[in-house]
């Protein structure tokens, strides 16, 4: 998704990057199928999540009109979550082992931030996205061309962002000082994910190669993973101050 | 939906009547305009909140498979929900004015049949989605053209019932004692949907008018509602039945 508020340093990794070939070419080398397996593991269970947290977020909707809006995005992240499934079982992989890996790192960063209200909810859904977006416009780069296309064509807008801003905007208009406890949520947000992704790529190696410099490096280089981090971060506090939210 | 546990006669009722004419020329009668907008709001509320039931009882599914499986019903119900929207707007109404008579007796059921693990879950899909089918052929018949086909398109399957079928006979097979508990559960079922049915049909006179006869009946007939819920009921019996459960 593409949106003002994505900052310069994302959105060159995404394009500095010559293509490394297809898919065919670079599964051959076993390290970067392992890594795209994770990849693609990931990012369907994350589909499915963000599925089921926006069905239950729509509960706490104060009208129709919204409850029928999480509605539709969560009926989106599905449609992804279907691809990436798709995919890997198109690659010979099981879909079902891919994902476990990150089941319990995402379902523990869910448990941690259920919202309490809908502008909650609204502020994780906007922060979520925005951060998934961030995620895989760094990691496109490394990716074969057909991986990439596939990565590309799921974190293609699902009208969350435009919708939540409104949204936020409108819900601080009318009730000031929400601001303060939205900013500190925001921060709350951005700090488990953190946690939880941090956990993931100790725990997964191939995959953390692959996010800090593609198949050529071998080994966990602590460095490049933290300004990857650091940049998506800074991605964020941008974002929040544009909503109006310090963060 | 097509199942072979359907009933002849719930069948027969969607294929008896002739055309009565097309939505243009019909929608000249304000009753039957009336009984439209309400037809369409009911479903749509009732899809919407399909989509949200679903969508929670995803959470009880025992592994990934079966939980991206009710996912992806409960995304196949938001759809057909956006295309009975749509035509709300598109024929001039308010979406959320239409809906909004029947979001309290559908949460009301919803309310007092929360299933309390995966096989109430897919017992309730089942007959849920049974008696919907069901009720959209009794109801099929008396709809101008362009209105039918819009609600023979969102019966359409979406696989709750084959899938639905096949995981409660396993389900039952692996546990023979759940078979008693489930069958009560049915019976519970069937009774909340009759009686929020009923506190529908009491209180909406132009839904019911074209239920029971098309336009030109006038006046409550209770005798002719009576007999379309018998035919729903009696579906439902070799409903269970056909699951190994009594009714």
């Amino acid at each position: 998704m593409e949106t003002p508020q994505h900052s310069k340093d994302a959105r060159r990794a995404g394009e500095a990057h010559p293509s490394i070939g297809d898919w065919e070419t670079c599964a051959a080398d076993p390290q970067y199928r392992a890594a795209v397996l994770d990849l693609l593991g990931a990012l369907a269970y994350g589909e499915l999540s963000a599925f089921e947290r926006l069905a239950e977020d729509a509960k706490l909707a104060p009208s129709l009109e919204d409850k029928a809006a999480l509605a539709g995005m969560a009926a989106a992240e599905f449609h992804h979550y279907q691809q990436l499934h798709d995919r890997l079982v198109g690659i010979g992989a099981d879909a079902t082992e891919a994902m476990q890996p990150f089941a319990e790192p995402l379902d523990a960063f869910h448990r941690m931030t259920a919202p309490a209200d809908w502008p909650e909810g609204l502020v994780k859904a906007y922060v979520g996205d925005s951060i998934a977006a961030d995620f895989y416009r760094e990691v496109a780069a490394r990716l074969d061309d057909d991986t990439r296309s596939l990565v590309l064509a799921v974190m293609s807008d699902t009208g969350h962002a435009e919708f939540a801003v409104e949204k936020v905007r409108q819900a601080i208009e009318a009730e000031p000082r929400i601001a303060g406890r939205l900013a500190l949520w925001g921060r709350r947000l951005m700090g488990e994910a953190l946690s939880q992704a941090q956990r993931v790529v100790a725990e997964r190696d191939a995959l953390s190669n692959l996010l800090i410099g593609g198949t050529e490096v071998r080994g966990f280089d602590l460095v490049e993973v933290g300004k990857m981090f650091n940049r998506i971060t800074e991605a964020h506090t941008k974002r929040m101050a544009a909503l109006g939210l310090a963060s």
